[in-house]
């Protein structure tokens, strides 16, 4: 068994992995990131950017053809096997050899295996199960950045289908005739939505309801939108059990004694942290379990610091927000705070300070990529009354802006603005509607940025873009 | 002759006219505008609304054919008269009964005529030259929102060759075979693309460059664009006289002896102010100039507040910023400043106060819809440093971002940051990419809100969209 020190050991080398590293190193720190897998995580290959390469030409094409001049010049159906091949190329064609290499020019050390926790401030390298092939020794620090994966939910017979999870949705290589999905959050409808644009037959079990955790116009648009792209959506249906037959179709039987038959079963009802074979046991912690950090991103454990400070973790597997660019945000925290305390510089961890994640309270950007698309960020207006903030709502007809109705005929969209009305700033914004997604940011620099309503007054949108929704969710809430 | 007394009387029923109006009724004044021609101005019927009209189908034909399973399904041509039947459908066909409509629902009172500037708070109805119809008397402000017209340069000839100006570009009937544009400003670049699109062969003739308001990499990607589209673009080119002849073709002999032939000639080099026949010269203003304003958007003479203080100039004519958007923008505070004044409420006069227009100064945003859209807000890099900012430029290749890959194949595009290096906020932000238009704002909100930069890094664009570029930017600033 080798032995190696470092100033960092990262377990994980996803896009939060590599965040830290990266940012350990231009700290002037050494840094080695251990992965099992591929180097790049599930974001690169199996979420994220093969999923949106799924979404992305049907989208293009459903705006054309919602304009006269250019609709006339469509007269194919998008091509399932272009759209395919254009994803395995997003995906890398699941090769990490651009990801290494990048590791190699950012000076971060590479080893490939399970890391697991040994000892205090010891990760150790295993590539079978006869023990570890290498032993390193973190200086200051070692970061769980290991994410986390597709729940399979307890019902009867379910693991025995051999269902997809987000990865193999989003890696498929083939369009199944028939497509189920259990679940109604954002792989969910993503999945549906694509799905349905390449060709299969949709059926979308969503006992929570599609997108429970948006406002509820969200969850309504795309629930209206899939139907009318054929999909089955059934809320409220939950599956009971499932079986797949000889000749390998599943069939689900709902609580309800309904059945439904698909080639392929999807299994989209939430995410497990990683944290399973990464030898937290050693250090105390649970297996299995999400982590706790302080706001610097530093693992706690009974409300002290874990393992005598040297643990963080960042990423989903801390659950404060899954999504990749919340994750990496984190990552540019954990490295810089790592940096800092290495070299006993200040640790600036007030509220929005270098060193802490303070949007992942408040201030966090999501972005759904079904049609409509719905962007959001910071509370809902029932977040933001369960927070106990005074709030107005303020909500606006997307259609009725001018610029929505040159961008599509018939576009179809909402707004919704939600105000702090103690502080007269923008706890939340909620878009849905072709094309959203790049109208978000203006939010998310609100809400972040604290910008009172008054001064937004001043920020005068272009016209005629659908940013003049801005311009109206002010004058509907008056000054 | 008939008379009647408002509150406040308006000049010109356009965008900038009608918020005026708007505002001033919604502060429970009375308001009467006046207007020579459609109730909702150029923007309405010959810029905004027709131009993107004509543009609009084209890009999202253009978007779809960059993404393969989208491009497959496209055989056809762009299908011009579609797209000039859309156009007439946003230019309401020219007939303003709907916005007739909507200002009797608001309240305001229309008199359609010339309105002229009798005498002090006295605007006269003109509908013929045999005298006013009827003479208005404004009790508190009278407010010249007139706008611009386009300014045919002194070219020999031009005008009996019965030219374009944007009004006949926006409101064409016909897609001319062969058109030739003078200019190489917004209405310009916007024009060429939109009738190259539709099958014109087109030449433009650009004296001063494309664009050469805006950084350079603007007009340098528009230039390119527009010649990769087949566009003949002559830098520098100027013409020196023109000449329609017998059977319709337009000759424009340039000064360096070349021949250019058209079946129409563009002329978009710049605007004048509809202050010809308002009747300035009765409060000794002088016809024909721009009017000067304090930042009430009063109009000044000399210094002094023009006719005692009772006259405002918003939109165009106030030569602060030639965007619709912005004169909307001015006209909220100029009703508004009115009702403060008529009240005796105290005047927010400071600096982003609700009775200013301090965005005017650095904080203009602006789209240009060509292929790459280019949109902008605040200062560029030249204009910043003649404005003695401390400045640094940071500089990002759009194309590099995630999102613009997986947007279109080949995505081409380029972000510049202006810092301000002293007050550690941004200046300016100018975007050149397909689709950028809606990135805009949330640039808009950081400048007007002068978020610091590190409360922007918390600022979370949401991955894979265009907006990342925001976090990449700041990541080549550093912190």
């Amino acid at each position: 068994m080798g032995n190696a020190t470092y100033d960092v050991v990262v377990i994980g080398a996803g896009p939060v992995g590599e965040n830290v590293a990266d940012r350990v190193v231009r700290g002037g720190l050494t840094a080695a990131v251990v992965e099992r897998e591929l180097v790049g995580g599930e974001c690169s290959y199996w979420a994220c950017m093969p999923t949106k390469a799924l979404l992305r030409s049907a989208t293009a094409l459903r705006a054309a053809r919602r304009l006269p001049g250019a609709r006339e010049a469509i007269t194919g159906d998008l091509d399932a096997a272009a759209v395919l091949r254009r994803r395995d190329a997003f995906a890398s064609n699941w090769s990490d050899s651009g990801q290494v290499s990048w590791l190699d020019s950012a000076g971060i050390a590479l080893y490939r295996g399970q890391g697991r926790i040994g000892s205090d401030r010891v990760v150790e390298v295993w590539t079978g199960e006869d023990g570890p092939v290498v032993s390193l020794t973190a200086r200051h620090a070692v970061v769980v950045a290991t994410g986390s994966s597709a729940l399979i939910p307890d019902v009867t017979g379910i693991r025995e289908a051999a269902p997809w999870t987000s990865r193999e949705a989003a890696a498929a290589a083939e369009v199944p005739g028939r497509l189920a999905v259990i679940g109604g959050g954002v792989v969910a409808s993503e999945m549906a939505t694509a799905f349905a644009g390449l060709g299969s037959v949709v059926t979308v079990l969503a006992r929570d309801g599609v997108l429970h955790q948006a406002e509820p116009f969200a969850g309504e648009r795309v629930v209206q939108s899939l139907r009318e792209a054929g999909v089955q959506v059934r809320l409220g249906a939950e599956a009971a059990s499932v079986h797949r037959d000889g000749e390998g179709t599943v069939h689900i039987t709902l609580t309800d004694g309904e059945r439904v038959e698909a080639d392929e079963l999807l299994v989209a009802t939430g995410r497990t942290p990683n944290t399973q074979d990464i030898g937290l046991d050693t250090i105390g912690l649970k297996p299995g379990a999400w982590l706790t950090v302080d706001d610097t991103l530093r693992v706690l454990d009974d409300g002290a610091l874990a393992g005598g400070g040297w643990l963080y973790a960042a990423g989903d597997v801390n659950r404060r927000s899954l999504l990749t660019h919340q994750g990496k945000y984190q990552a540019r925290a954990v490295g810089d705070v790592i940096v800092a305390r290495a070299r006993g510089e200040a640790v600036e961890d007030g509220r929005w300070g270098r060193h802490v994640a303070t949007a992942d309270e408040r201030a966090v950007p999501q972005v759904v990529f079904t049609d409509p698309e719905i962007a959001s960020v910071g509370l809902t207006a029932a977040a933001a009354e369960a927070a106990g903030l005074r709030i107005r709502v303020v909500d606006y007809d997307l259609a009725a802006v001018a610029g929505s109705a040159l961008h599509a005929e018939g576009y179809q969209g909402h707004a919704r603005m939600v105000v702090d009305e103690d502080r007269q700033v923008i706890a939340g914004v909620t878009l849905a509607g072709p094309d959203v997604a790049e109208l978000l940011h203006a939010a998310t620099i609100a809400v972040v940025g604290e910008v009172p309503l008054d001064r937004l007054w001043h920020a005068v949108p272009a016209f005629p873009t659908v940013s003049e929704v801005w311009l109206r969710l002010l004058e509907a809430y008056g000054r």
